[in-house]
């Protein structure tokens, strides 16, 4: 069951092809550092793609990289963002967007987000684009103007509904807003453009039938999704901010060229708020997530580590808001290492010769929560349930058998690995600091057991790190240690 | 100074716009596991591009991804490398590419390889090809031939040099060669195709003003280093296999269409062999990145790291030949970890009031080696000398005062980590099992405290992990342990 924003229901997910599930999301615009606000849906439909596979679909999922169009407001005025950065730092527009795209992987990748099938570039596809335009200009949805191409709103809401997904009425739209001053090339003010005449001074600019420009935002996603997903597919993802005008514009571009609303489900993740407030860059709330992850940011009184951040966000419901605070994240953090800590409980358990719990609850409970619409959080709870059990098992105060401590030792590790994608972080991250620190101690061991004359214990400290790989270098300041090959 | 193929001579390097370098070289085709071939090319210009930027230059380094056009062979016959692996596998084209450029990414990235500033995709820049083959039509020099374009080669070299990289003549290999049978589309034996008309189950392919196609191999690296380099740019490199035809097909295109031969400096490393042999598929002796890292290939007698793979590749002169066997590798591997303790050693020393070595003596000799043509080799045994120095600091047979210690420290940190790129990866792997190796030591100790009621010594411990984050939990069984929060 997944929530389709179009029918404003929880549906039952049936693919067009059985087996095989098309997704495609908006990524980033790639002129910044990601933030949390990438965070989000990245995790979001990181999760649903990671569901989809384990229920044995075959995931065909495409996330794109703006890198060119996204101007710097939606009414497609403003300069493109890019370029602007571009012409900020003195780069070429591409090495902005190579940076910020490698940014972003990396952030991404910390945050055990798997990377999509298919990762195609707006700028990497004005082929497409030009081809789209075309037929809506052909279809009779667009018109040309001062060598720009601009949807016409207004006519294409005579045949098909405009606001379907947002649940907007174009009357009351109009009735809202102030007329064009006439000095637009639009002819009305929902207008929005499919192609834009580039300025002279504007780097970025490919040649088309209309002018030497570029195609507007909403045009990608629609040229990109059908060019790897076809005329129509499952489901099209993004936040909760896209959903107007960009998915509502991404319908209207694919109803204009082709007839089909191209996506049968609609999912879109919910908005982060700082203690309460929306995130922006005015409000001195804007935290990247290199920021997050080392702390250095005024409002972060500690670095909170990729997992905790992937933690906390799978805490709430994807569909819910979600409130960043520094108690909220260090609840998640000690919540975290509690149920790691619950996992290695598990693996110490003693087998014995008969089971006094019922292990095939887990799955079931699971199962229920994900497919009911990507419940995260009760998966979360119902996993703290368990990890009482499993100290109960380590205590001996229930038991289980070898077969079924296995059984429920994979599950679990399907449950925390493949669908939440959570992994023991402190367990992967460098112990050089904690290293230095417990071979400091034995060295101090070592010294005491010389100072009492225990030249056995000594002895066998030495041969025993050298086994480890740890060579000790005795001098007159001490005992140092390196790594011996 | 650099050795330019070009001129065959080692010449001065001189950047046409002071303080700028503009670095093109050619990156994989992304249709397989990256494997030793890739690795020397991006490690010899991951070398050059640290040194220019060590030298104060601003570097713009371009290196392409071919995701198109790459035909199973040079003639521009067979199958699209991308396209053949995608119906191997029954998968879109585009996701084949994707899922092998993360591994090629990765790998690099393990290898401690800096990402180019911009990494342009064939496929997305179909628009900028079409142009420049059109260009080249317009001057004369390619001719169209059922839907494809093919660059003649005979007309080419009455005006322009057609084998001035490689030292060939046309008219040597004109007479070594069978002529065309009359079934090709070619007029002439080395007519080589700037855009080929797709076949009807070709799925990667665009709209041109020829046919729907695909863009021939050589014309990727032009056209995308002019769009992103300009008309001249500073130094193309590539492995030497590319020299002919590739590069020598990419001058030819330059010319053809703008008449200047584009790059400046023309830089190639030399092959690679395994145990003497060239490396190949059908030789059995084909190894992967992944297989030597993890040591799982029957040539292989153990995994080596992505460092010693590194060092292997500096501890030769990049215009050498290569040979990997798992006795050369394991002296590198020894010979990283006598580097890197070396380097251990130097941060041990302790200053005293005077110097009695000569420190300004590294820099100048490592600056002398780099500027002769990148001669790592030379770096490294200079480095090799230098360490005898920094354990006879240590042990305090020679001296250095604070300052100077500092100032050859970070000597040695810039030459080491920036120069060559090499990072101490045992420190950065996780150790996980050397941990568990090391805590079960110190718990040891504690018992045997406990044994002996040294209940002072045993609290002692337990407080000191505590501190270092680490909980101890004692049962019947003995004491465990767990990362407190």
């Amino acid at each position: 069951m997944l929530y389709n924003s179009l029918s404003r229901k929880t549906e039952e997910f049936i693919p067009l092809n059985p087996q095989h599930v098309g997704l495609y999301v908006c990524g980033p615009t790639v002129y910044g550092d990601p933030h949390l606000g990438h965070a989000r849906p990245a995790i979001t439909f990181d999760i649903l793609f990671r569901y989809l596979k384990h229920k044995g679909y075959q995931v065909r999922y495409v996330r794109n990289i703006t890198d060119v169009g996204h101007l710097e407001n939606d009414a497609d005025e403003g300069e493109d963002k890019i370029t602007k950065k571009a012409r900020l730092e003195q780069l070429e527009p591409m090495e902005v967007a190579q940076y910020y795209t490698n940014r972003y992987h990396d952030a991404m990748d910390s945050m055990n987000v798997l990377r999509p099938s298919i990762e195609p570039h707006a700028s990497g596809h004005i082929i497409e684009q030009i081809a789209m335009t075309q037929q809506i200009i052909d279809n009779g949805y667009a018109y040309i103007s001062n060598g720009s191409v601009y949807f016409d709103v207004e006519k294409y809401n005579k045949d098909f509904p405009y606001g379907i997904l947002s649940g907007r009425k174009l009357d009351d739209l109009m009735a809202n807003t102030r007329t064009l001053d006439g000095q637009s090339d639009k002819r009305g003010p929902f207008d929005f453009a499919l192609w834009k005449k580039a300025q002279k001074e504007h780097i970025m600019r490919w040649p088309s039938p209309w002018s030497d420009g570029f195609p507007g935002w909403h045009m990608e996603c629609s040229a990109m999704s059908a060019k790897y997903l076809g005329e129509q597919f499952d489901i099209h993802g993004g936040g909760m901010d896209l959903l107007f005008p960009h998915h509502e514009c991404e319908i209207a571009q694919r109803c204009a060229s082709s007839g089909h609303r191209a996506a049968k489900y609609w999912v879109h993740n919910n908005m982060i708020t700082i203690e309460g407030q929306k995130m922006g860059k005015s409000l001195g709330n804007f935290i990247t997530l290199e920021q997050m992850f080392s702390g250095n940011h005024p409002k972060l009184t500690q670095g909170y580590s990729p997992m905790t951040i992937r933690f906390f966000i799978l805490q709430a419901h994807y569909r819910s808001t979600l409130d960043f605070s520094n108690e909220a994240l260090q609840a998640s953090e000690k919540g975290f290492t509690r149920l790691m800590n619950g996992i290695a409980a598990l693996q110490r358990v003693k087998p014995t010769d008969k089971t006094t719990i019922d292990i095939s609850a887990l799955d079931k409970k699971v199962a229920e929560a994900m497919d009911n619409d990507l419940n995260t959080p009760v998966v979360i709870s119902t996993l703290f349930e368990w990890i009482k059990t499993f100290h109960l098992l380590e205590e001996g105060k229930e038991s289980i058998t070898a077969e079924d401590l296995t059984s429920l030792q994979k599950s679990v590790a399907v449950i925390v690995e493949n669908i939440l994608g959570l992994k023991n972080q402190k367990q992967n991250e460098s112990h050089k600091e904690l290293l230095d620190g417990v071979i400091g101690m034995i060295l101090t061991e070592r010294q005491h057991a010389k100072e009492r004359k225990d030249w056995a214990t000594s002895d066998a400290i030495r041969d025993r790190l050298k086994e480890l790989g740890i060579a000790v270098k005795d001098s007159r300041e001490g005992a140092t240690w390196e790594f011996s090959n």
